[in-house]
């Protein structure tokens, strides 16, 4: 159970779209949704320190169970103080189950409504994940917001496994609820189903009974066509608890920030702004901009007009790109800071506008800026 | 020749010692020194933005010519408004002449009294340096201090070939000299010799004539011995005008710091501290700190209990190691800034044993501490 230290307060509901503009207190801060949390995969976000995810605008950060226990273990980090004193990040954090990446990631070596049994990509060692052991880990990392084990299963599997994995999932949220033992995290339940409606009340039908302080949509964003997924959003959300948060995991593009806060989520995270950066693609108020291009080469101007961010005060474009010809470090570290700051002011932006009863105008301006690039 | 943008003001100089405190007037400011410089190759500190850098209390940084003529080109710096910048770095910055890169690094074609012809290490395409295009390039970067062209030759060269190098270092010294347009700019000759007095003295009965704002000394910590490195210094060092700022090229370890201040150097620059950074190395009060080492995988301490960085005010040896052993960006990062906050305070203590007349003290306290490991 979560105990007081949680509280989500709508302040608004958009009266053109589902958004909503709310504030969700944690032991480690307000969130103001909705918010967009970068991705720590091993309790950092690449490339970034705490500082500047802060001067970006950053809330919330995720980190990731699975790597976390591999390395450096979850003792490790209970040790070390946690993961806010490991990280140096004193705003809210939220850990993900391991599930995920325990299905697209290790190596199985077997599944069954006990426990998954699987072999660590890094070295092969084994390791066994069940509802308590996520919980006890994850009580061991001392997030904010903890994740039931789900079983997210691919992409394009038969109705029947889709099924399976629904009701696995329900009776791992039971477990994983009478596993907990922290009242300081608040432990979210995952609806699962992919894009099957009938699956996706199930699922909800399973999980919302128990009470959950806030629901995670997962399956989405695992290769279905873009307009699948909004589909099903809008079939998921009216099942959830309108008063408690609703977490969209992993996803995603910009405009499905956009697409998902319209249809009334309020948390997202994914790894696109840190990845793109690293990569070389920055986000702009005009679509994406690929810094290798030669185009670059000269120019003077910031990355994106309109950003008042650090990177776009301070470094030209035709810097940027000589550092990541140069295979310069500050080359990554200065577009991820730039794109976590640009997800940031976005989900800002969306905010402000759900207040404002302008969700679906926003959303048409921005899409008609944007174009096909994003 | 330099114009009244600069001033070299020596304070005290310590009476138990050459060592001296000085103000040394820029046109991008003043540097306090005995000074420490840390290397931005490619016009970046590898992993630190300026802000970091000016946080680490780093006044003054420098920029190798070579690297920069060959990519993005003195053209491109030019272009985006010069070193400065196109870093943004509003500091003082030095650039070296190019030399020592084309002599180390480079595949050197033909060298003659002209110029040199050689191959970039990048793609082999075709470059000559000369004494004029050696100043032409660096008045394209802008740096407000600049190096004269001169050849340095490797350790252990024959007396006959040091004589040489020496000889057409101060050739070239009096055609930079010549080539010099921009009054903005303090253009330092540099003494050659190697280890040999004799030579030294030739070099410098060379360059002082010629009047330089400012003299480097070239040509050290290329192999020998620490201990010969300091006997030239002693050598060295009396034969240069002591109201003008000397600077030890390349070197080095903070024992070489202590030494050189204490026989009269102001300035240094080496890549040390964010090298030994990314290779998980950080430099302590106590000594050396080798982070991938297991016995630091549970240590809550800071890297230097006696440190007031940013990095040791934030995070523990255990999180470190952690992000080094994850091959995480982030741990590059803070030890390179945890080293350049180092190597800064270091130079700040050796000021302040200066000015109060207590520096070979400091010298013994500080071997005393950092016993062997330094």
């Amino acid at each position: 159970m979560a105990s007081s230290a949680f509280r989500f307060e709508v302040e608004h509901t958009d009266a053109t779209s589902q958004g909503r503009a709310a504030l969700w207190t944690t032991p480690h801060g307000v969130v103001q949704t909705p918010a967009f949390m970068p991705v720590g995969t091993a309790a950092t976000v690449k490339g970034l320190t705490p500082d500047q995810l802060a001067a970006a605008g950053v809330q919330m950060v995720l980190a990731n169970t699975y790597h976390l226990a591999l390395r450096p273990g979850a003792d490790v980090v209970a040790e070390l103080g946690g993961l806010h004193r490991l990280m140096h990040w004193n705003g809210p954090i939220l850990t993900d189950s391991g599930g995920f990446q325990v299905f697209s990631l290790a190596k199985l070596t077997r599944v069954d409504d006990e426990q998954v049994l699987f072999r660590s990509h890094l070295d092969g060692s084994p390791f066994a994940l069940s509802p308590e052991t996520a919980i006890r880990i994850q009580e061991s990392l001392g997030a904010d917001c903890i994740m039931c084990l789900d079983e997210c299963p691919p992409h394009g599997v038969s109705p029947e496994q889709l099924q399976a994995a629904v009701d696995r999932t329900t009776c791992w949220a039971m477990r994983c609820k009478e596993a907990q033992q922290r009242t300081d995290q608040a432990l979210f339940g995952i609806v699962q189903g992919g894009t099957d409606p009938v699956l996706r009340e199930r699922s909800a039908r399973g999980l919302v009974p128990l009470l959950f302080p806030g629901y995670a949509i997962g399956g989405l964003g695992v290769g279905e066509e873009p307009s699948a997924m909004y589909t099903a959003l809008e079939t998921t959300v009216p099942l959830l608890p309108a008063d408690r948060p609703r977490y969209l995991m992993g996803v995603g593009r910009p405009i499905d920030l956009v697409e998902g806060v319209l249809r009334g989520v309020d948390l997202f995270d994914c790894v696109m702004p840190t990845r793109n950066g690293r990569n070389a693609t920055a986000f702009t108020s005009r679509g994406l901009l690929r810094l290798r291009n030669a185009c670059h080469q000269r120019d003077p101007r910031p990355l994106d007009e309109e950003c008042d961010c650090p990177v776009c005060r301070q470094f030209s474009r035709g810097y940027l790109r000589h550092l990541f010809l140069a295979n310069e470090m500050l080359g990554p570290i200065l577009l991820s800071l730039h794109n976590v700051a640009f997800y940031q002011r976005l989900m800002a932006d969306l905010r402000a506008a759900c207040r404002a009863d302008r969700g679906t105008e926003f959303r048409a301006i921005q899409l008609a800026r944007w174009e096909t690039s994003f």
